[in-house]
């Protein structure tokens, strides 16, 4: 079993009416009903030592702060304000108590950063690395969550921020690379500390202007294949329009990698992906101004299914490529990235 | 560090005014406010294999409906209802589908039996073994949520059920004896699949009639004294009241075990401790009746602090010997059990 089998098996097992249930499985939060005006979002994420992270270059104090920040995330790609958090933390019984500290400090920090308490969980002796999940719960008006499933044919596809940042970062740090650039501090930063574009998030809630949200955690062409499926919709992708910063570029030569496939495979950058009638344009880039991020429109949702990369050839015509999850050759050569979350 | 530094320091970094949270860290829910008449009741655990199960002997479809059992048991513990449910599933890669098949129905059982819904989750590829994490959120009637903290002196200290059976239903079947004994099935299933006290709870808290409750999971010393500490005060337990069944004693003998260390120490019972006021003696007798469970009083709350267990001697004295948390030799023998919860 492969692991969309595994979730879809859990899905289907757990299906049930609910009247209190809004949205189960398959966004990036599951959305309850709180009182007639708010809901309640809720996502869980778990990071496990040799999996999601390398102690060997991860202060722990950036480990504490990011661990809140992937869930945190899951909560703003729906709008919602980060409220409550609990956490279940798994440490070896040698572990040392600097460590610990350091990495309590920046989970706590993180949560006073978003705006939410910590207010339980679980603590247990792992016989083997560390590894901590965490629990959030967000609050958000009811009319202003924005799901996965919303894109309609014709919208706009938009991301914030640069993409592919993170699996650079991790690749330099990896190659003990990451002092070689004077630009790889945003790169590196990415991978160890990411920030949630929970802001962000509220003000394309507020603002009503996007019909289908999601953060990037899994790399864009998995996560808009989510988006698309979930929206029954497809999509098609700009190479030329994707943003990619110069010291990506510098980092990938460094590397001998390829910066296009970091910016559509590589995973975690937990930037914001959405969707938006094409008028609503000049009112989304003011919008990312005031947020103080850069949005930017990378193609269109298309009829049909499927998500397409278009690329320029040398004599001005254009190529396109499936992109879907892993559908082609050049992708599989992606890294499998982090284990995704529960979404179809 | 030792757990209780772990989490008080944890407890420490996170301690804020929010108005919206009526508990944190330190009961077997932390509770949070829904609306004017109902609160929220969130609660989290983990389980790691080689820890907390052997899959040596535990049947994957137990192990999955053990895991909502464990966290469902905290929500009773309070007076609630649990109402949804979200997992964090770690898998090594190597995993077989009927095992997790199994996991799943047995973890889907067991929501549907409790009432809750599974509404979300991650999925995680775990380089060593299994380890499975479930948040729960559970619903009461504000004003009918019991607290650790209520205890007060005079009050009379009561369990449901049986004691010591989980402890040892588990040593029985790590000897291979657990078929030994024409009456052990309830002590290995007790470990295998305990059965959560909601119902009680529930009607616990309807009643109004107990001041304090918890759920037995780290022992009845161990847990007694987290509820002696929250309330401000001490107990005084009589020995020869406690709840040992016939087959309890069988398994001691035929194991080289005491009994009453097992009642005493052992975890995992997943019954309810609470204590009431003397006058309620007869109306939480026919309480228990209605729900089908023994309660037993087998103490009283003193002033002062510490727990101290009462032994009758031969000639008819009594000796008093302290028990809080590991205090005296007898129960340093004590398995070091689960590793606890968040609670100081």
């Amino acid at each position: 079993m492969n692991e969309r089998q595994i979730i879809d098996h859990i899905a289907a097992l757990s299906a049930q009416g609910d009247g209190r249930l809004i949205k189960g499985i398959g966004d990036d939060c599951a959305v309850v009903a709180k009182d007639g005006r708010l809901v309640w979002l809720l996502t869980m994420d778990t990071i496990i030592e040799g999996v999601h992270f390398d102690l060997a270059f991860h202060p722990p104090e950036k480990l504490g702060r990011k661990l809140v920040s992937v869930n945190v995330s899951d909560i703003g790609a729906m709008g919602g304000q980060p409220v409550f958090a609990l956490l279940s933390l798994g440490m070896p019984k040698t572990f040392e108590s600097f460590w610990f500290k350091a990495f309590a400090k920046g989970l706590a920090d993180g949560c006073r950063e978003y705006g939410c308490l910590l207010i339980g969980g679980d603590t247990v002796a792992s016989p083997q690395g560390f590894n901590c999940t965490l629990t959030v719960i967000g609050e958000a008006v009811a009319e202003q969550v924005i799901f996965r499933s919303g894109a309609r044919p014709g919208d706009m596809v938009w991301v914030s921020g640069s993409l592919g940042l993170a699996a650079a970062g991790l690749e330099l740090l990896k190659r003990k690379l990451d002092r070689a650039g004077g630009d790889f501090g945003p790169l590196v930063a990415k991978h160890l500390d990411p920030i949630a574009r929970v802001g962000l998030g509220r003000c394309l809630g507020e603002s009503g202007l996007a019909h289908a949200m999601m953060d990037l955690s899994d790399g864009l062409a998995t996560d808009l294949s989510h988006l698309c499926k979930q929206s029954g919709v497809g999509a098609r992708i700009a190479a030329w329009e994707l943003p990619i910063s110069p010291a990506l570029i510098e980092a990938a030569r460094l590397t001998g990698a390829d910066p296009e496939q970091w910016a559509v495979c590589g995973g975690e950058d937990y930037e914001l992906l959405f969707t938006a009638p094409a008028e609503a344009h000049g009112r989304l880039l003011e919008l990312g101004r005031q947020c103080g991020l850069t949005l930017t429109p990378i193609g269109t949702v298309t009829e049909g299914e499927g998500v397409v990369l278009r690329r320029r050839r040398a004599d001005g015509t254009c190529e396109e490529q499936g992109i879907a999850y892993q559908g082609y050759d050049h992708f599989r050569r992606c890294p499998a990235g982090k284990p995704g979350r529960m979404q179809p």
